[in-house]
């Protein structure tokens, strides 16, 4: 069966660049070169690019170093060279770009058999020519590209050679002979099928294709099994792998990925590239079609996980900063120009980006960005599940816009637990302005790729702090981590979405339970963004409660990004010694700064944000919290930074309450209400609206809380904690009032 | 006298307006509106704010806040938007504007003669309409501009009311009533000689202008008087005062402003609207040739204390942000532009300011951009004195561009003390490049106008931190503040320029002595910025020699900006206890974190910047200190923050070696060696490419020091410590070695 097809494929691999270019793309570029500014400018820099790389000569060293030293930073140069070198041969014909790529592979090839596992050996999965098995792959689906472009250059001796010496062995060792590495659903592993996949398809080898989309038969794998992460190999009841496994389970059916936005900008590549390889090899396979289209989607959850500025929402592991303009996001804006509808909105990206991908795709992005096709891509309110049946929990997104057009986003993470990359935080939330970070998620203790910190690698502190409950602004109970900080646990529960309600854009809600992650207590947290006239900016009403017959100790953290202006209670510092907060779950990591008592009902802090330390004038915010206290609430200043033996956490702020109870409530409002600029020093509204946010009814049915203003105006919030359908009847009498309302909640 | 001149001047006054706007300067602006769209922009936007505030209505309450609180910041805007309105009068002839004064000054008018002293009562010289006197004159100086263009739009009796009951017993609260104020060498003082003056030339009060002029006769002063911000109110030996008296003390010859930049921008207002009034209605004067044009030199000097993005150094007390982009600048540009021989290269700053003044000065500005004469402004390297001979030491400015055109730049700082809000940080450096800080001067410890933090006004910490010796990248013996923390030492002393050398770009250099910071101590620091092709970036070599008969602690802090990354020696971090670096001198608002011993001659510390938060996507960068050490130097990682019951502070790092000794030298270089770019996270150079840097000779005559690249390339570098002449000849054997130079130092 295997030689039947394969021979069959024969007679289509003549038609090498078959894989991402392909004849009738590259005869399209090469007709219209010189018409299409922003891709000629691309094919010049990356000329540029490559010349300069043949100046120095081939470079293939014998692997020993980990991710940032030499021969691992050489290695991965080659890879995105080689794959440049290759499209350049394509497009202008130049044959020295060719026997680039042919010298190089000839080097491999000559190295490769001798290579013993990667000295290093600190992997779960080590590599050959890298530290792990996940760089030999991305090295698979670049080199194999390059190879597909060279492939009617390279001699068939050469091509056997190579083939024989390189690209099989190399196939191998990242499956056969690494199961735990290939035959799982994960970020990795997709890697893994895209390498295997892609090499298979320019050598027509259909057991190697077979292997990528359908995984191992017998991988002898258990569910104990871990990853460098603290993931597991295998989850249980879930055997399938191979590139269809990943299709299935990487993604809610609306296309979320459950490790988050971070990780799938860095799996989108082998998704796509082996996907497009498909599509133009296999049409048969409609693999653009499959899962209802999962892969499109999958591209529009990336872009819609982001920040106003393109960033990604740094929920899970992920290092800040990572956004739009990545090469990854690149590649995947223009395979989804082009293959899935042009979509207008995606030039305007594009444009962004400023740049394209050295092929069709690209080609055809820069051509319709020249002729002006571009629409504004309008971030929106979405609701993602998670889960590949999308009933684990999800992601809630709401935005609202000031009247200059401003942002107010605020993301609830009531998400699946993301595997060995989840962050124990479950229903909590973070916020944004246009600016970027208002109520921050620490993201990642990990500097990737930076040598100096632990070899790029994840930091201790990351699973001893940026997991932790603690870490994130949601409830901590008993200062213990959400599932007592276990993976299989989390894992096996999550939250579920109560309600998400975006219908009318000034008031939009989300709402979401965790029944699991404490054994006797249930959360259940509220998020309303909220336009009203009364304020700049919408406004953040925040309430969460939660329900236990013991008695806790309640910790309710927000890490404000910025600096403490005021608070409405006094506090006392401490001013020349300083203790932890605590001794495990993170708290070993948070030095106590200060600590107050709750005088009043209702409490107020207020902060600054940094200005910018880059080139830009940027104004500086002023935000105020305003939230319900009961009487002998402490209310704590903290910072990270404690038991950090290397400097490796940031030195970030955070404002905690502390409650002991049973059932309660934290309700409050954030609120952006002033400007500061440097240059003229002129602070507008720098004092908050609020007055105050009082809880004026809590039961197993009911919260209503109310907010008032300065200006005397007052909301009443009110929550149907037990039924959140739409139709449902609902009336509580507060006082002599009668509130009555339709829905899971009301507002006025 | 003052009769008959004033009777002289009744004929010039028929001329309104004559103070900024003249009336062939409106002639002109008239004549050619819509065709400068720089300035049309500029009237319309400033035409939309003027409307918006009519629209709203006179408002003029009765003083009573703070900076920050409403009635500061309404008066404020007042005399912000009078201004704007009798520009907007005279240049559209729209009667709303004058109209709009008009009942401003009527109003105010009405109130004054019922005003007490500010009921706030906090400042040594307290006003009537804002917390302090300073304010007043601020008010005077922009209301006087109003009035002078509504002069002849009011009636004869409004005008003879509005002078009566306002202007004249506001100019006497202002000079005769608070001679501490008016009659001293100060930017406060400024202010109010040019309020009095302008206020008096609009009245054609020769009284008034006199007293602005040449202060007050009999002002009972003395030289024990403090202000605010404890400087002194009267220097020893200085009894001028007046307008000419700030002309002739405020500046060194060359234009340099002893407080620095950011408070030399904020009193280039008064110096220019004053200066600018004179020349239109006293061109015998000649105020722009007084001293050699010191208006002119003061601009450039402001212009030229500024980083790659126009930000001022934050030397002294300074809000850290303050830019080019203030109005002050705005007008000091403009003015400087039409008045000072049309420097092109002033265009290009106008240009980035994005805005001219509604005036003559402004239009010109724009209309010659309009017309395409701009040249680039480029920073130099530049030396200038400070005090008023120009003999009391002064700032170094060295400026290097990489290939790349991005700079470094090292700002050495050898000046006087800086009156009430200098610092006691003689010898120390700060360091920038294309973006900003790379090893910082904490500026002031003050939010100004933030009423949040004390009103705005300077904080507690700024006295018992940010002027400390400490906080300043430079040494201090025994914990103890340079002069011992006393303004009153520091202000009889200076250092001394030892050389400044910048012929060669490639070899740049300044170097300081300062003599009697301590009693029983000698401080030597020269500054070399170099530019060699080993090195992607200028490097700054340090040499700071002390010499002490005594035995000494000698703690050397450097601010760097940014995360500590990665250090050449071991250290031990205090995990779960933190305690105070010391007890006093800005010791005790210091967090010890780390310490280690020096293991080898040489040691490194590398650091991380932190990423912009704002919107734009910034590189980070890797910077490395290596230095020489001692065998049994301390190597300290501390922050600041500790002591702090307020949150007053930010959370920096900092670097200390410590040494125990009594002649020493501490030689380190500097290396802006690396970037990571967070989207593709590709670390460039994240190593140093230095090896060591080791003193190799130190006598009363030479210190000699080698510096190690590891491409095995040395330097070395020989200072002469007691001769600094160019051309003086130097040998000395450094083991079989002779070298032998000529000049103060040599670097080869």
């Amino acid at each position: 069966m295997t030689l039947f097809l394969g021979a069959s494929l024969i007679l289509l691999s003549q038609n090498h660049p078959n894989l991402i270019l392909t004849k009738e793309g590259v005869k399209e570029i090469k007709k219209n070169l010189g018409t299409v500014p922003l891709f000629d400018d691309v094919l010049t820099k990356i000329k540029a690019e490559v010349d300069a790389e043949i100046k120095i000569g081939v470079q293939v060293p014998i692997p020993k170093d980990m991710a940032g030293g030499y021969t691992h930073e050489r290695h991965k140069q080659n890879f995105f060279i080689l794959r440049k070198a290759g499209n350049l041969y394509q497009i202008t014909g130049d044959k020295k770009y060719a026997e680039y790529i042919r010298q190089n592979l000839l080097a491999y090839a000559k190295m490769f058999p001798s290579l013993p596992k990667h000295p290093t050996d600190r992997s779960y999965a080590t590599g050959k020519i890298f530290w792990q098995c996940l760089n030999d792959a991305n090295w698979l689906v670049y080199v194999s590209q390059a190879y597909d472009c060279v492939y009617d250059y390279m001699s068939k001796e050469e091509r056997d050679f190579v083939e024989k010496d390189l690209f099989r062995p190399l196939a191998e060792w990242i499956s056969t002979d690494n199961p735990k590495f290939f035959n799982r659903v994960h970020n990795h592993s997709t890697w893994a099928n895209a390498g295997v996949g892609m090499i298979g398809l320019v050598m027509n080898d259909e057991e190697l294709i077979q292997r990528a989309l359908y995984g191992l038969k017998n991988d002898g794998l258990n569910n104990t099994m871990l990853d460098n992460d603290g993931g597991f190999i295998k989850v249980e009841g879930q055997n399938a792998a191979g590139f269809f496994a990943q299709l299935d389970y990487s993604f809610s059916p609306d296309g979320h990925f459950t490790e988050g936005p971070y990780y799938l900008r860095y799996a989108m590549t082998p998704f796509l590239l082996f996907a497009k390889s498909l599509a133009n090899n296999r049409p048969d396979l409609k693999i653009y079609d499959y899962r209802n289209g999962i892969l499109e989607k999958s591209i529009y959850s990336l872009l819609y996980e982001s920040d106003a500025q393109g960033r990604f929402f740094p929920i899970n592991d992920s290092q800040k900063g990572m956004s739009w303009n990545s090469r990854e996001v690149v590649a995947a804006v223009d395979i989804a120009y082009l293959d899935f509808g042009n979509d207008p909105m995606l030039l305007s990206i594009a444009e962004k980006q400023g740049k394209v991908t050295l092929d069709e795709a690209g080609f055809k992005t820069a051509a319709d960005l020249e002729k002006g096709l571009t629409k504004p891509f309008k971030h929106k309110s979405i609701a993602y599940s998670d889960g590949a049946d999308g009933k684990h929990g999800g992601l809630g997104i709401l935005r609202a816009d000031n009247n200059d057009g401003e942002e107010i986003c605020v993301v609830a993470k009531y998400a699946a637990h993301g595997m060995g990359h989840g962050h124990f935080d479950k229903l909590s939330y973070s916020l944004y302005d246009e600016d970027g970070e208002v109520i921050q998620d620490y993201g990642a203790a990990r500097w990737v790729n930076i040598d100096q910190k632990g070899g790029g690698r994840y930091l201790k502190e990351n699973q001893t702090f940026a997991k932790q409950s603690i870490a994130h602004n949601t409830l901590v109970i008993n200062e213990t981590s959400h599932y007592e900080g276990k993976v299989k646990k989390a894992e096996a529960n999550h939250p579920d979405q109560y309600f998400f309600d975006v219908k009318n854009p000034k008031v939009q809600a989300v709402s979401a339970k965790e029944l699991h992650a404490y054994t006797d207590a249930v959360m259940h947290r509220t998020l309303i963004l909220l336009k009203d006239e009364n304020f700049k900016n919408p406004i953040l009403i925040d309430v969460f409660r939660v329900e236990s017959e013991s008695k806790n100790q309640y910790d309710f953290p927000i890490w404000f990004h910025g600096h403490l202006l005021s608070t409405s209670f006094d506090y006392t510092t401490q001013t020349n010694r300083l203790t932890t907060l605590g001794n495990g779950h993170g708290y070993q990591h948070i030095w106590e700064e200060a600590s107050g008592k709750s005088s009043s009902e209702s409490n107020q802090v207020t902060w600054f944000t940094h200005q910018s330390s880059g080139g830009g004038e940027v104004n500086g915010k002023l935000f105020t919290m305003t939230t319900s206290s009961e009487k002998n609430d402490e209310l704590i200043f903290a910072r990270s930074g404690a038991n950090d033996p290397s400097f490796n956490l940031r030195h970030d702020p955070v404002f905690i309450q502390r409650r002991k109870g049973g059932n309660s409530i934290f309700a409050s409002v954030i609120e952006s209400h002033g400007t500061y600029n440097p240059v003229s020093e002129t602070p507008l509204s720098p004092f908050s609206g609020l007055k105050s946010v009082e809880v004026i009814h809590d039961s197993k049915e009911y919260t209503v809380i109310r907010i008032s203003h300065n200006s005397k105006k007052t909301w009443t919030v009110a929550i149907a904690n037990q039924d959140a359908s739409e139709k449902a009847k609902h009336q509580i009498k507060i006082g002599k009032e009668m509130l009555e309302w339709t829905g899971a909640f009301y507002i006025q």
